[in-house]
């Protein structure tokens, strides 16, 4: 079988990160695969959600999803007048969670860090992208704070604590395959979405069966190609911040 | 360490199911696991989703889910208005898709099959208790037409190709417990959801680090835990229909 | 003529009475009453409305009703999304006026009382069955209070002041009928709902003309069937608390 | 007892009715009493409600029901966005079903009446009054089709068969009054709205305690002050179609 | 080219303003241009916007503007349930803007100047005459207080700085036109909205092309015509304050 | 007076236009000027508009415009749930004129030309820019299209008549200034947006005081500022599609 983009069933689409495309946040990342290209920006501000106790002195970190409505083919109708968009929702849930996890949200003190994700191109991956792209913003957010400048994951007192990233992987007319381009994705029995830390250890792992199911074999598969793709993800993201 | 209700960290809660709870609906199923009760009931109509083919002859499965007010203490508000509610979305989106991988759409025909599950009461697991209630309330709807009378999942032509239950499993102070209350739920450090059916495979696995992460180890005790939960619950399933 | 459930003119239908049934609130009751079954739980809480002078001392008391998706054939679209559903909102409000006609908002103090009517099958006098109901979940709630325990409607310094019911009557054929079940209300000429107290006074008098018109005469019929009613329905509320 | 305007207790307010106010719509009437001034507009269409079976040949009446920000102090804010006005829906359901109830939908023939009642002036009444100038304006509505030019309710195949009007009463301080004002309105225990026909027939009896009941003697006298008020409504109504 | 009314290029359609049309709020007007009609009322509360600084003790001025379902046919429906009605939230923006060009915000002190358009009936030029009625509305509404009591715009302290009126102008089958009625608006290449004080300077200038464009010599003439109709504008406004 | 970024009073900032930025839609436009950035999409469709009559075989033009929530400091939030940001949607109808202005309908054929301009970072002239891009987006789209191939604006049977661009003026400290930056625009008198062809013929021309008022000579003043403003940013299109 023939990948779409001439890749083998282990390897990841070509991956670019630009960090600061715009300058009004103090994170911002533009991240492509392949035809995918997402817009990650971060943000700090005082306000934190009502339902948080000022007290404890803890932060919070949320994100936002949106697709462009020219990120698709055919046009992607906006998210305005109360229409909800189940899947938007869910990824960025997914999204807020993922950041949650790896941020010490004691050591972000008082602070609300806002990343917004918003897809300019959608060709597969949108929601394991959009976690490695949020996970670099949050990084620049936090390093625009004087306490926090030039620090990094593992630095002692940096909040975020870990280098995060995602891939999906999923099983093609049987064959489990890394990192799906749209057409693959489109006719995929078995999606699969990995988070994972640098350290190896799992931040989510959803797998749904499409109209299907799968085998405790097939998800040890799974399992084992995602790390793979994460490891090169993670590495690429630590040499953006190394020169 | 000792749960909440005295079982042991591989029981699931004692579970009972009332089918023909209501009338109205072919299927009306009220589960009950520990103090979560949830009514699911199942309708089919001629309306499918604009989206679909009418040429294709092939039917669709969508699930809804909604907490009463006072299934919870404090009283939850209504999603009304138009505010998402993303939790419920996320859910919904997993009964519809839980019901899809078990449901032979073509077998169903040019029909929709409406599962609504509506939370009487909260107690911890009210997503997976859906999804396991929820699969029997689509089997007494789908018995209900006269070309599926008395027939079972597993039977030639029957739209439903199997049993289908779901369980919790997740990490609370670092020890895999089954079937989690919301006591433990509210302090687990993972969450994990999974989707088996009778034939060992999974539909879905969803799991979550709350402000934490986890090893491959620990989602190999988990997922072996859930195995075993899913086993009993769907022999429930299946001790329903025969006498 | 026949009624569709072999009772007479004046009798109403079959009821039963579940305190308890679940218990997150500290009232709640599932009603039957024919095939219609609502469930009403009554929660109390500090949050008083907006609009209220929090130097009155007073409480309030407020109401919900909804219908599950699975209440009806065929089944009922959920009220998202900002949808206007106009006869939910006549019903609650209806819920509401006719609790706080029969409590004493000072007595109650500044407490927030919800009361959720969701009907879980509806087969006629969803509405009138919500208020009998209601007032049994709202005695359930307040005697849940330390200084109200064991008190009952008519002890001195209990807020709800006497029992409470409601009963449909209507003109169907020509003839006054008590009771409507929805075969009965579907054809009915005039609807007409009824609220009184134990002490035989009126809270609510409703009577609709279904494209149709009633005169003096029979508005007197009506009446008098739904003082019946209402007597047996209050009776049936009393022997609740004894024993 | 001295009432705010210095009538009796049975005596309705000055009404005043232009017919023709605005010349857009076929029926257009500017309707007056006391203070309160109700603008109600009549239009007819061919969009019949999706739920109505075209072959019925039947037509429908419906009516909407507003408060201009200005016609009450301080000022109401517009139900834009979704919010539901409770009571605002609740009277536009009043004033749909009393037209409905003197309308012949099969002579109407398959046509659309809308009536919009918006209020320019609130100052008590606004409920009965949008009833009472409501039907004007439909009867001005239907008499601009050339078949029914120049007939009148009562005439041989007119589509409304009667006269129309409606008035509230109530008690206040002990004492049954008609046609309250806003400040006797604002006081009164009982709230009680009327709408009968010229022949004496009721369309409509609601009414209510507030935070109070009220005895079946009382409601008697309720019913015989509306009956007077009414009488003199309709006399005025008819008095408008006659040089 | 004959006008839909008789008017010469350069006449204004007669106008008819109402003041006290209503008693509910300090500023009412009735405006009539032709058979356009809009009630302008002006409030004044405490309830400043919150983005507003509290210390800065500078009042905000803002409008609504609204069509009433029957002021135009086929009748409109209303902008319910967060339906975004374009064009009403565009000309709300313009009038708003329009009184705070002309109104000294530092003079108003800390109050909310909220005026509403409400057309009670359209035939054209609805935006420019709800600006001219919004300013009398607005003059009433400041002379309500004891401390402009009697004032006039131009008096030292009153808070309106100037008169204001808009008119529309057009250009229809390639010739400029003053103050165009619905019939020539529909037909008008361009469309054009002025707005000016009585000391003759520019407070909005809109023009646009309806699916089509202008030449400077084409804007200049319609700024001219524009200037000549308000000067007869401003010429009644002010002659409504003198006697 | 020296300017934010050291441009004389009468030089627009240096822009950048980039085509072909994403591949999803036929036209794809990312354009620059100063710090402002603008991702402008144009997608064809066979979805007309509704109120359309399909046989007049006309098309339609339409645009969206949006802010992400990262394109300013502080965070923009998003436009969910029914909010009306009336800013926005001011724009996009200006965005939509516009371009219809400049394209033959007829000769677009029976097709929806859908524009959207998403703004990823904010300084100023947002709206403006907005037209310049979106009119290269449309032109691309139509380019995109077989029987417009290589044709241009101008050319024999091109829907698009003519090239189009927009650009701000405004009066700052009494002094007409082109192309205002964030910082200049905060604090202007006056506030104009000029859209002009190629033919230096007027599209849109929309003139504002902010809380203030501007004389006929400062009109004219700043028309001609965005005269020559708009002749500089036409030949800037021009020359994309030329080599």
């Amino acid at each position: 079988m023939k990948r779409c983009d001439g890749r083998d069933f282990n390897e990841v689409r070509e991956i670019s990160i630009t960090r600061g495309f715009t300058s009004k946040t103090p994170g911002s990342v533009l991240i492509r695969a392949g035809e995918t290209m997402i817009l990650c920006t971060a943000s700090l501000s005082a306000s934190l959600p009502p339902w948080m106790n000022p007290d404890e002195a803890r932060g919070w970190t949320t994100a936002e999803y949106n697709m462009l409505p020219g990120s698709t083919s055919p046009r992607k109708g906006r998210d305005r007048a109360g229409k909800i968009d189940g899947r938007s929702v869910e990824i960025q849930r997914l999204v807020g969670r993922s950041l949650r996890a790896a941020i010490d949200l004691k050591a972000l003190g008082p602070r609300m860090l806002n990343v917004d994700c918003d897809v300019l191109q959608a060709d597969g991956g949108t929601r394991t992208l959009s976690v490695t792209g949020a996970a670099v913003a949050a990084i620049d957010a936090l390093r625009s704070l004087e306490e926090f400048a030039n620090r990094l994951p593992g630095d002692p007192g940096f909040p975020m604590k870990s280098f995060l990233a995602a891939v999906s992987v999923g099983i093609v007319d049987g064959v489990p395959l890394l990192d799906l381009c749209y057409e693959e994705d489109a006719k995929a029995e078995v999606d699969m979405n990995i988070v994972m830390t640098d350290a190896d250890r799992f931040v989510e792992v959803q797998g749904t069966g499409e109209e299907a199911t799968f085998s405790e074999n097939q998800l040890a598969q799974m399992l084992g190609l995602a790390k793979k793709g994460i490891h090169e993800l993670i590495a690429k993201q630590k040499a953006l911040f190394c020169q």
